[in-house]
C-alpha cells in the first residue's frame, strides 16, 4: 500500500481556488482576502535539508500567521488539550504527562535536570556526540553528580557497559541521546530500556528525542521509557520555539516524592503540571504565557501525523525508505557513513564522510547554488571531515515533493563529477 | 502633527492587487501564489483588547509564517543581529546587552535571578499586585533572600519606604514591576531608578517590563535602568514566544564578577551571551535553536516600531491618547479605575472596577457578543470585581483601525444601558 500524503486532504481546495483564479472570471467578484489556509502559499526559497529546522508545510505556516488568540479564551483552550493528548500519540502512550512550554528543545534537559533527579544522586549519560556532553553540563549544574559512558566517534554504548555501569551504582536515571544530530548516531531505545528495566529497574529512563520523535520508531510505552523530551522543529515538521516533553507516571511519582526543592522556576512541573492538567480538562489556567500561534501550528501538525494519512507506522516506513535512497546514493558514490554500521544510523538524518581532497567549502556551496541546503559537522573531533543531510517529515513523507529526488541528484552531480 | 500610522506604508501594494483583482482581467493571468506579504491577510476574529497577547499585523503574522530557515544559514544571520539592535533601540539605550531567548516573559525572572544574584544575597521586590509575588517566588527558589514593600491594591510603593529599605539593608538588586498586568498599576520607574542611584548606587535596578515596553515611555539609559525584561506579546505586537531582555554594562559586570555557579542551565547567560555577541557580529553560533520564525516576526515589529512613522516617541504619545479616549469613557459611565490615582494608571491597559451589580459574567459576553475580547481580573485581593481593557500596539497606534472608538462605542452600549 502506498499511503497518501497527508497534504492531499487539503489539495482539492487549493485546485479548485486555482481553477477559480485561471479559467473563470468569477475572480473579479471575489474579495482577495488570502484569509483561508487553502490559498496560502509560503514564499519560494531554497530547500531546507538540515537535520532540523525543517521543511515545514503550508498548513502549518498558515496557522502559525493565525490572528492573534487570548491564551485563556474558549476556542484557545481545546486547541491546547488537543495538542496535549495529540502528543500523547505521537511518542505512542496511554498515560504519559505531556509539557508543552515556550522554549527550544534544550529547556527539557532543564525540565528533567530540576524536576527528576536531587543534588547528590547519581546520572548516568550515554554519550554519542555533543548532545550527551550538553546534556551532561545541565544535569551537573543542577547538582546531579554524573557518570558519562562514551561511544566512539559512529559508535554506540555497549548494552554490556550500561549493564555493569547500572551494577556498580546506583543511577536516579539514566540519559541517552534518541539520534544525536552531530553524529546521526542512532541509539537501541528498545534495547537500553530493557536493559535498565532488567538491572535497575528505579531507575529512570530519558530519551533525548529531538531528532527522532515522528521520524523514529519510538514506542515509549511498549518500551518502557520515562521521558521523552523533544522539540518542534524536527520530525514534527513546525517552526522551532516549543519544548515538548512526556513524563511517565513512574517519573511523575518521583517529582512527587521529591525532597529537595525545585531548582527551576521556569522549568518547574509544580508550575507547569496543574497547567497542563487544567487545558486537557478544557479549562484555562496561567502561570506563563503559551506560545498560542505556535500552538496553532503543532495542532496543525499533529493532526496530521496523528490524524491523517499516512499513519505515524507509515511515517517510520517512510522515513526507512527516504534513509536508505539516501544512504544508497551516498554509498555508490563512495560517501562514507559516520555512523560505524548501518543499524547505528538514523532514518532522519545522514551524517556523510566527504571524500578526501573536498570539504565544507567546496560542497556546501555546490549544494546551495543548486537550491538545497544542507548541514556542516558539529561533533568537534571530526567537525571539518562532514556534513549532514536531514530527511525528516514532509520531505521524507510527502514523495509528491520529490524532496529525495531532488537531493539524490544534487548528491550525484556534486559527488559524481569528482570520482 | 498626526503621526502616520506604520501600517499605511505596506497599503499602496494592498490596494494596487486589490485594484487588479477587482477591476482587471489580468489577475486571470496572474498566478495565485498569496506568496507576498502585499497580499496576505490575517483571518477575520473578534478584536483582542485584552493586556497581552495583542492585536498583530498582518505583515507581523505574515513573517511568522516565513518558509523554514536553518538558524545559522547566512540569510537569518543578520535578521537575528538586527533583532539585537533594534532591541536597544526600542528601550532607548546605547550599551544595553540585549538577550533574546525562546520562551515566554517568565524566563526574564530565571535569568535575572540566576545570573545576577548569588545565594544568600538580598533583594527588594516592589509589589504592586501579582507578579510581585510571583517574582518574588522566582528569585528565592535560586536562593535569594526577598524582602517585598508592598502597595495596597492599585497603590504604588512610596519613594520614602524605598529609601528607608534601601538604607536598612545591603541590596543586591531591587526589581519593580512597571506595569503590572494584573491591576494596570504604574510604577515610577524613573523615579525608583533615581532613588536606588542616590540612595544605594550599588543596588541593581530590575524593570520588568512585560507589559510597558513600547506602550509605556521608557528610558533605560537615562534613568538608569541596569535590566529591562519583557516578552513579543504586548507592546511589541507580535506572537507570543520570545523572552526578550537587555542588561546595562553594570548588570553584565555583576555577571561576570560572580562567584557562585549560575543556577540554571537554559537561562544561563554564559551560555547566551556569546550567542548574543556572536549574532550581532554577523557570525552564526549554536546553543539552542533560536525561534527563527518569531524573530522574522519581531524583526517585522521592530522596524516598524524603530524605523517608521510613527516614531517611538509618536508611539508614547499615542498610547497617552488611546489611554485617555478609554478612561474618560470610563469614567463617563461611572466605572472607576483599579489604579487609586490617574498617575498610577497604565497608558497600555486599563483595569475597571464593574458597578455594582455587575460582574464578568455579565459584562464579558456582552462584549464578546460584539466582537470584543477583554480579560476578567486577575489580583486575588479583587478578582471578580474588576476587568482589564489593553490598548497597546496597533490598538492604540494605527487610528485607521478604529479600534479605540470600537471599545468605546462597546462599553457606553455595554454599561451605558445599566446606569
Amino acid at each position: 500500500m502506498t499511503p497518501r500524503p497527508p497534504t492531499l486532504l487539503f489539495r482539492p481546495r487549493l485546485l479548485s481556488s486555482a481553477i477559480n483564479t485561471q479559467r473563470s472570471p468569477a475572480c473579479l467578484l471575489l474579495p482577495r482576502t488570502m484569509s483561508s489556509a487553502a490559498e496560502f502559499k509560503q514564499a519560494p526559497h531554497k530547500l531546507l535539508v538540515i537535520p532540523g529546522p525543517i521543511e515545514v508545510s503550508d498548513e502549518v505556516l498558515y496557522a502559525n500567521a493565525h490572528p492573534s488568540m487570548s491564551h485563556v479564551s474558549p476556542d484557545f483552550v481545546p486547541v491546547f488539550g488537543d495538542c496535549i493528548r495529540m502528543t500523547r500519540e505521537v511518542v505512542l502512550s496511554k498515560e504519559g504527562q505531556p509539557f508543552l512550554i515556550a522554549g527550544s528543545g534544550t529547556l527539557g534537559w532543564d525540565q528533567v535536570a530540576s524536576n527528576l533527579i536531587q543534588p547528590g544522586e547519581n546520572a548516568l549519560v550515554l554519550h554519542t556526540g555533543y548532545f550527551g556532553d550538553s546534556f551532561t553540563e545541565c544535569l551537573e549544574i543542577y547538582g546531579a553528580k554524573v557518570d558519562q559512558l562514551k561511544a566512539e566517534v559512529g559508535g554506540v554504548v555497549a548494552t554490556e557497559e550500561i549493564e555493569s555501569a547500572l551494577k556498580a551504582k546506583k543511577y536516579r536515571l539514566l540519559t541517552f541521546t534518541h539520534v544525536d544530530t552531530s553524529t546521526g548516531v542512532l541509539s537501541d531505545a528498545k534495547a537500553i530500556a530493557e536493559t535498565v528495566r532488567r538491572v535497575s529497574p528505579e531507575t529512570l529512563v530519558i530519551l533525548d528525542g529531538v531528532c527522532s520523535v515522528a521520524s523514529e520508531e519510538l514506542r515509549m510505552d511498549a518500551w518502557g521509557i520515562d521521558v521523552v523530551l523533544t522539540a518542534s522543529q524536527k520530525g514534527l515538521g513546525v517552526p522551532p520555539g516549543l519544548s515538548i516533553l512526556v513524563a511517565s507516571p513512574k517519573a511523575i511519582k518521583v517529582f512527587e516524592e521529591r525532597t529537595a526543592p525545585v531548582a527551576s522556576y521556569y522549568a518547574s512541573w509544580k508550575k507547569w503540571l496543574p497547567i497542563m492538567k487544567a487545558y486537557e480538562a478544557g479549562k484555562p489556567a496561567y502561570f506563563a504565557t503559551p506560545p498560542v500561534n505556535l500552538i496553532y501550528a503543532y495542532h496543525t501538525s499533529l493532526s496530521a501525523i496523528t490524524k491523517n494519512a499516512p499513519s505515524l507506522e507509515e511515517r517510520f516506513e517512510l522515513h526507512r525508505a527516504a534513509s536508505k535512497q539516501i544512504k544508497d546514493t551516498a554509498a555508490e558514490l563512495g560517501l562514507k557513513q559516520l555512523p560505524l554500521k548501518p543499524e547505528y544510523a538514523a532514518m532522519g538524518m545522514s551524517a556523510l564522510y566527504f571524500p578526501s581532497g573536498m570539504s565544507a567549502a567546496d560542497v556546501l556551496p555546490s549544494l546551495g547554488a543548486k537550491g538545497i541546503v544542507v548541514a556542516g559537522g558539529l561533533h568537534a573531533a571530526v567537525k571539518d571531515k562532514y556534513f549532514r543531510v536531514g530527511h525528516m517529515g514532509l520531505t521524507a513523507v510527502d514523495g509528491q515533493r520529490g524532496d529525495i529526488q531532488t537531493v539524490t541528484n544534487a548528491l550525484k552531480e556534486v559527488f559524481g563529477a569528482k570520482k
